[in-house]
Order: structure tokens, then sequence, then C-alpha cells
């Protein structure tokens, strides 16, 4: 089969691969009908050492169950199914407390001898605890929002929530790309009652309008902030989504957090220490969030996404096929494309 | 009046100043009948520059009302009321959010201008928002314990809430100081079912053995990680509460908790940044807490003392009268006293 391979920075390849087949009696071999370049794949896009062996690249996918191992009791032949961006057993003790993210049985898509997204099959580890069954067909106009419950859709949600967004709450949301877009629906439909979208790129923050956003802040840094706390009776948000993971961009959301407030982090932190320790000491701000549990989120977040409520697909600017797939790295690390949804 | 100054690292002097006297309508005159030496008061007492004005000290006491601005309507002359560590107005955004510390128009005690606790009489600014009064005689044998509810119990209590502690958790306290013992109180008292104290002086955790404390881990560093993880299925906790402020203390909060869990930190932080953002981020480590507000605690936590359910005064190992505070800041910063109270 084709699938999606890294071999180093700026050298993404799609090439024969061995085929995907079933190895546990836990696995479901799933035929992938849609996939996404995520924005954390362009981390080891800008800075992966060369390998000879590659890594096989991909975490968000929709496909059909084309086999079930005789485990395997919860999804079946034919069945259309979303997978989020971790495997995970749904037994474990994390699992049931829904932090799926640190299941003790579970995994990331591209390790060794696991396949990635971005190709034309995948073995699922743990399909039973894994995937979720989608009651569509599977050429539903629905398909790209449908997709974003995999990774962006969920991590937005996830920033939302470690932020304590709910009725009422300022939020700002720090980063235009596809997880801070689906950070302002997430906001929104937690019921903030005002979000303000930090971002620059025109097209991107003219969708984050549509998509909910009441207010854009251009500025960056200090002037940011500074526009966030004039919107805010000077005091900043009670909630930011820190959607980016630089230290720019966290210490822009902990100073545009007011006394008391939250921050929710699911931008993949860049450096190992987070900034400004003492001053959100004395002024008690929180910090939440990490690798979103996309799994835990996926079945309350689906209805909003069946009924139309929110449309997190709309952050996909571009489709391509398989062959497609290394310019669309490209073009999204040249902030050309927003979000490259896949059609293998 | 007599108080006590600190003109520099190590050089605290009781000497005469300005008589405290009401400057406000909202002020009121208190006549200091307990105080306390704070471990946060040992952070000056170790690195403060020398100055020729000195910094009048102490934010920690309980006194009789000797007379009231004409605003004050909570308090009148001949109440027994306990101060929390700042003073606040109560009716700010903040204040009324149960956040009294980032009150807009509070501050604390020995700033420019304000009397410190550690000595005969203050002026305690914005009377109704800040004291409390207490419902027993000035020389009850509650003392002790009721004068913890201005900043140690309170910050033990912010400790917990922070960290999430809750029926059925598994809690570190990080620090055998008087807050890190507080915080074994606060963290029973809020239902915890199993609380691990790490310290390694045994007179301490001897006492927090008997404050509630199920274990007592005597390692430090990766060491005392591993005995808690072993102490918890190896997971480690739900909730660690930071009781310290240095960096290492709190990477053995943010290592002996468990994916999901929550460090609550009260220790006031020695360096700028929280380390470990990138490990914490993939666990879902959430990072909470700050200077108590201890105002919108004292309440809540006042007839747990009156009816003896909880004893924090048990912190105090050493009495003192005001000629003694220097000698009782020595003995705490040598670690030969737990926590000095002072009787003026």
């Amino acid at each position: 089969m084709r699938a999606t391979v890294m071999y180093g920075a700026g050298d993404v390849r799609v090439e024969n691969v061995p085929d995907a087949q079933l190895v546990e009696p836990t696995d479901a071999l799933v035929r992938v009908t849609r996939a996404a370049i995520c924005g954390s794949d362009l981390w080891p896009y800008k800075s992966m050492e060369p390998t000879e062996s590659g890594r096989r690249m991909g975490h968000e996918f929709i496909g059909v169950v084309e086999e079930a191992g005789s485990d395997v009791g919860t999804v079946k032949a034919g069945d259309l199914v979303v997978a989020p961006f971790l495997w995970s057993d749904g037994t474990c003790v994390f699992c049931r407390e829904g932090l799926h993210t640190s299941c003790l049985h579970g995994g990331r898509y591209g390790d060794p001898g696991v396949d990635g997204g971005q190709g034309e099959a995948v073995r699922v580890p743990q399909a039973d605890g894994t995937l979720v069954v989608l009651p569509v067909e599977q050429d539903d106009a629905l398909m790209p929002s449908l997709l974003t419950l995999s990774d962006v859709m969920s991590t937005g949600h996830h920033a939302a929530l470690s932020a304590r967004v709910g009725p009422g709450k300022t939020v700002a949301v720090v980063g235009d790309g596809a997880v801070g877009l689906c950070g302002v629906i997430a906001a929104k439909r937690l019921g903030a009652e005002r979000v303000i979208l930090l971002g620059r790129n025109p097209a991107r923050t003219a969708l984050g309008r549509e998509l909910g956003a009441d207010e854009v802040v251009e500025e960056r840094g200090d002037e940011a902030v500074e526009c966030v706390r004039e919107l805010t009776d000077g005091f900043g948000v009670h909630s930011a989504l820190e959607c980016v993971g630089l230290v720019d961009s966290m210490l822009t959301a902990l100073h545009a957090t007011r006394p008391g407030g939250a921050v929710g982090r699911v931008g993949v932190p860049q450096e190992d220490s987070i900034p400004d320790g003492t001053p959100t000491f004395f002024r008690n701000i929180s910090i939440a969030g990490g690798g979103a549990p996309a799994r835990a989120y996926i079945e309350g977040l689906l209805p909003d996404v069946l009924e139309g409520t929110i449309e997190p697909g709309r952050v996909f600017d571009r489709t391509t096929d398989l062959d497609g797939v290394p310019d669309g790295y490209r073009a999204m690390n040249d902030r050309e494309a927003l979000k490259v949804l896949v059609e293998p």
C-alpha cells in the first residue's frame, strides 16, 4: 500500500510500504477515506534529524473497517469510523477517568510497527477503546467536520475546558491556526460571553469571526495584552487558550489572563519551562491542559457536528490526494494553506 | 509604640515607632494580642538588601479593636478580630469572586505607611473588608489555632483547593514547614483518602502524622518521587501541595503527581519559571494556586477551629514577647523553631 513517510526536516515522501494487516486480536484494519495534515506535523517538518528508516506520518483519519480482530466487539467490517489521534484501550484507570492520552496500553500512530493515518490503510490497535462509529455515509458532506474530531476540534475543546470556559466568561484564544479556530468554536459552544481571537492572518481571523470570535486582536506580545485588557475593563480575560506552543504565545496567554483566571494550553511546548511563574503566582493564574484526550470528547461533540451546530471542518482550505501530501506539508509550513484534507 | 523592623538580611530590630493611629475613615486601630513570624518572613531575612529606613514586619495577627473609623460598620471598639495577611475592601470585583489577594484597593502590612503585625498595634486599612470578629475571649486556649487563620492554615487550605483535593484523592504534601503541616490538615479536612507528607525533620513529620499524614517520605528529589509512586500503585498522587517555593520542590511535586492530577502551589516561588513544562503537558498536570485569599476562607475554617475539629495552632512550638522576636527569626531560620508565636 502507499503511505506518507518523513525522513527528515522538509523531506516527506509518499511511497510503497507493507500492507497494513491485523496483528493482535484487538486490532482493526481500517481503509482510510479521509486524513489530514496536522499543525503538530510541522514541528518535525521543521526540525527532524534525517533518518534512513523514516517515520510514518498522520494521526487524524476517518475510514471504513475492513476487518476486525477476533477480540473486537464494538466495530465490524463496513463500519465508518473516526480515530482519535492516539489509540487507547478504553478500560484502564486513566481511560476510565477520561484521560485516554495516558492510557496504560495506548500509543501513537507512526510509532515503530504502527501505521500512520496519511496512507491507504491503518492497523488500529485497541480498536474497541479507540474507534468511534459514525452514523453517516462515507462521502457525507460533513466529512471535514467529522474528521476534526480526531484532533483539532477535540483539542480546541480541551483547551477551552482546561481554561475553565463557561457561561459569562471572557475568553482569549492565542493563535489563529486550526486549533485556535476550533478553540473559538469550543469556547462559544461552552457559553463564553465574549471571545477575543489573537492572530494576524487576515483570512484566518476572518474565518475566526465567522466561527464565533467577537473581536480580533492583530497585535502581538505586550501590545496584544494591552488590547485584550482594554477590551476587558483593564483586567484581562477569565480564560486564555494557548494554541501555539511557543514561549511568547504562552507569555501572551498568561499576561492576558485576569487574576484568578486560567490558561488552557494545548500548543505542544517548544521549550521546557513555563515562563513568568512568579507573577502568575501572585495573580493566582491556573495553567492546565496538555495533549487532548480526543477519545473522551468525540461522542459529546459528535451530535453538534451532525446537527450542523458547529462547523469545525471549515478549517480545511485545501484538499489533496495522497500524492499531493508532500506539497500539502510545504503549503501549511509556508502558511499558504491553513489545514490540508487528504483523500487517499 | 514598639514594633519589629527589618533593616536587611539577618538584621531584625524591635524599636520605638510612631503610634499606630486612624488615617482613613475606613481604618480600624487594632491593639495586637497575638502575632506570628511567618516562613515567608525568612526570605527577606536571608536576602534583603540593607536599607536605612527599614521595613515594618509581620502580617499575621489577632487583636482588640481600639478604635474604628467613622465609615467602619462591621467591627467596633472592644471586638477581638483576626486579620488575614493582606487587607482588602471586600467589595471590589475580585473580592466578590473570593480572590481578596487581588483586591483593587488592598495592600500589604509593612508597606510604606502601613504598620506590621509584629508590634503593639496596627492601623488596619479597609477594616470592613478585612477583619473577622472572633467569638471568644482574648486569652482563649484556641488563640494559636485562630491565629493560623490569618495565613498558614488558610494557605494550606488554598494549596489543597488548588490541587483539587477531595474525597477519595491521594495527596502529597511537599514541605514539612507550618504551611505544609496545615496542608496536611486541609487535605484531610477536605476528605483526602491518603496523605503523604514529604519532609525530613523528624519532629515536624511526627507532628504531621498526628495532624493526619498517613505516610511520611523522608527522601528527596527523584528518590522521593519514587517512594510516592510506590505508595500509589506506580502512578503518583492525584494532588500535590507545593509548600516550599524552590524549583526542586516544584519538580518533586510535578513528578509525584499522576497524569491528569493537579499541583497546588503556595510556596512563594524563588525562581521565575516553572520547570518541566513539556513532560507536565503530556501528562496533563494542572498547576494552580498562588497567594492564598485568606479572607475568603476564614469564615469557613473558623467553625472547625472553634469546635476543635482541626488544630492548626500546633504548628507553633515557641512563644516569645516582642523583645524576643529577633531571636525568633534566628531560631526559625536555623530550623530550631517551626513557628514562633508572639505575645506583644
